[in-house]
């Protein structure tokens, strides 16, 4: 086996465990903050890492246009070049591609489309993805998939499986197998559950190191997406990781652990972040809102993030108000450190066989305050 | 006396000193990064802390209009709400209300003008700017003058001088003495050595802690500068620190340095970190420049600090080109570890009586180089 994974507590479907990859260890369930262009957005690695967070998420389709796959694995690989040393998962581009770039065309052999940043033209097929994330040097790569648009119909999302079926037979064909780096497929059908069935059904058979549950929180809601989840977990191996792609809220997140998922990634905390927007048990929080110019306390009493250690909301209000740069990066530094510590209290109720309870209570408070503050901002 | 100033070493003009404030000693010469709207841009205090630094400066004109004196005074003061438990010297806001407000109207009175933010009517009076300073905390207090504009006529800069002048004895009379608080006046006179001579010979007979030498780095260039420091430092006494303020690059502060001045205050280390400029000892580097798309060399070799220790010069292109902010991160970093390790060079080499010598070799490098960047930019 490429990578081991542990699971050393189950509660309801929910399950903890560990990821043993070559750059480290990732314990689950898991939540990796975005790292984009090689960077985790306004902030160091070594914030990162004070976060608790195990891996961080490396874009393909950004770091092959720019600075580019070759220049990044000339300077050492990812790792190096971007002074992380835990694990990096990478996804394939694919997602990126459809929402990012112009002029695409799509055939069985590849998708090619114009850069969003010069128009430059490029193709990116199951191979090249591959060869892209073994230059990178990631941890984790993920197989070349069809992210399907939604709404679709069936015959619309059985096409579009079938080809991200392929194209996942092509990625296994060509990811170069070592000791420590995983591949995952990952499993489309949108909303259809025979599709998606059908299309973990074809994945096992492949065989992949990891799961991930593909073209979900692309606008089809949280009733839907759990929805989703329910009747497709069931056809994913037990003793493999589990991963949720592009999500989510901590509500999102908790109700997908209960679900059985043990990857996360998303970048609404550390976007968020940027936009003034600070999560907390009591729900978010715009810091741009007036209310909190003289406000003394700290964004979340108790929190041990440097934001919240050292600095009131009437500072944080004032950093937004004057666009100075450190309210981003104290703002992104508490949600990433708000999401991990989340992750770490779902792992501890998880073996603790509590998490419902732990559940209940936080969307209780997350829920209430949430509304409360939106509706005032 | 408010605040203990020992000269430890001199070498030349030039003196190694230690100023006792109420919030910790600064060593002499001594730069002071600053931090405009109660943060040095784009770093953290730890980091700021990180590279020597052992002050900072803060603008009384912005404060005082965002978020305002009375509500730092309200959160606890200015080290507090910015979390800087070291010594904080506030300028009077005078500078600024001349380069950066709208609508200005000077009175022997005060100065009343319109905030560049939004508009509204501000004064700014000795007294005024006194109680601003004491609210936010300073512990060294700039005394309210008229920057002198340049270039102006003999007749221009005394009149403006003599105001200057008068608003120092205002402010003495405003300042409320503490152990551990400095009032600093400021000596104008324009490039005219009689005005000089005056100004610095009224300062001493009202008596300050300090005395700041002003209305230069307004354009005058550095020859010029230079002169005005020759003709003036013999008028200020031995015994008290001595603050060129808004100065400057590295060789400006050198040869200010070998004239005797002890402070500095500049924003270039901060601006040109956020524009892609990097200070090394072989010059000035623009980090978008394409030629260290592929360089996997550190900035400078050698250097300490964050961004040297641990990513390439390719890495520092990439994330200016893509707009990230951890280039203006690390690069601000690194300038003012940079200008820290300066003047812990030039300190120690007034120990060892070789500033010359210092001098020389660094003027070497720094100038040669600067040019040849300059040129392939």
């Amino acid at each position: 086996m490429a990578i081991t994974f542990t699971i050393s507590a189950h509660d309801g479907q929910a399950r903890r465990g560990e990821l043993h990859t070559a750059h480290g260890v990732i314990r689950t369930p898991a939540f990796m903050p975005v790292g984009t262009a090689a960077t985790v957005k306004a902030m160091t690695p070594e914030a990162v890492k004070s976060t608790g967070a195990d891996v961080i998420l490396g874009n393909t389709y950004h770091l092959m246009l720019r600075p580019t796959a070759e220049l990044v694995a000339k300077m050492g690989g990812l790792h190096r070049f971007m002074h992380w040393d835990g694990p990096i998962l990478t996804d394939s581009g694919g997602f990126q591609v459809m929402s990012l770039s112009k002029l695409r065309k799509l055939t069985e052999k590849a998708v090619t489309f114009q850069s969003h940043i010069d128009g430059s033209t490029h193709e990116l097929s199951p191979e090249r993805a591959m060869e892209i994330q073994y230059l990178l040097g990631s941890d984790i790569t993920m197989a070349l998939d069809e992210c399907t648009p939604f709404p679709a119909t069936e015959k619309q999302a059985e096409e579009s499986m079938q080809l991200s079926l392929r194209w996942a037979q092509r990625s296994k064909d060509a990811f170069v197998q070592r000791e420590g780096y995983a591949l995952f497929g990952i499993v489309q059908g949108s909303v259809y559950p025979r599709l998606r069935e059908e299309s973990a059904a074809a994945l096992r058979q492949i065989g992949f190191d990891g799961y991930a549950v593909g073209g979900l929180a692309v606008g089809e809601g949280q009733e839907l997406m759990f929805n989703v989840l329910d009747f497709t977990m069931a056809h994913l191996p037990q003793d493999r990781p589990r991963y949720l792609m592009g999500v989510g809220k901590p509500d999102d997140i908790i109700g997908a652990v209960m679900r059985g998922i043990d990857m996360f990634d998303c970048v609404i905390p550390t976007r968020a972040g940027r936009f003034a927007r600070g999560y907390t048990d009591e729900g978010e929080r715009n810091l741009r809102n007036a209310k909190f110019a003289d406000d003394a306390r700290p964004l979340q009493e108790g929190c041990s993030c440097p934001a919240c250690s050292h600095y009131s909301r009437a500072y944080l209000h004032h950093l937004f108000k004057a666009d100075e740069m450190l309210g981003p990066i104290l703002l992104t530094w508490h949600n990433v450190h708000f999401y991990q510590k989340l992750m770490q209290d779902i792992r501890a109720a998880i073996s603790e066989g509590k998490l419902a309870g732990f559940a209940e209570e936080f969307l209780r408070r997350y829920g209430k305050h949430r509304e409360a503050d939106d509706a005032a901002a």
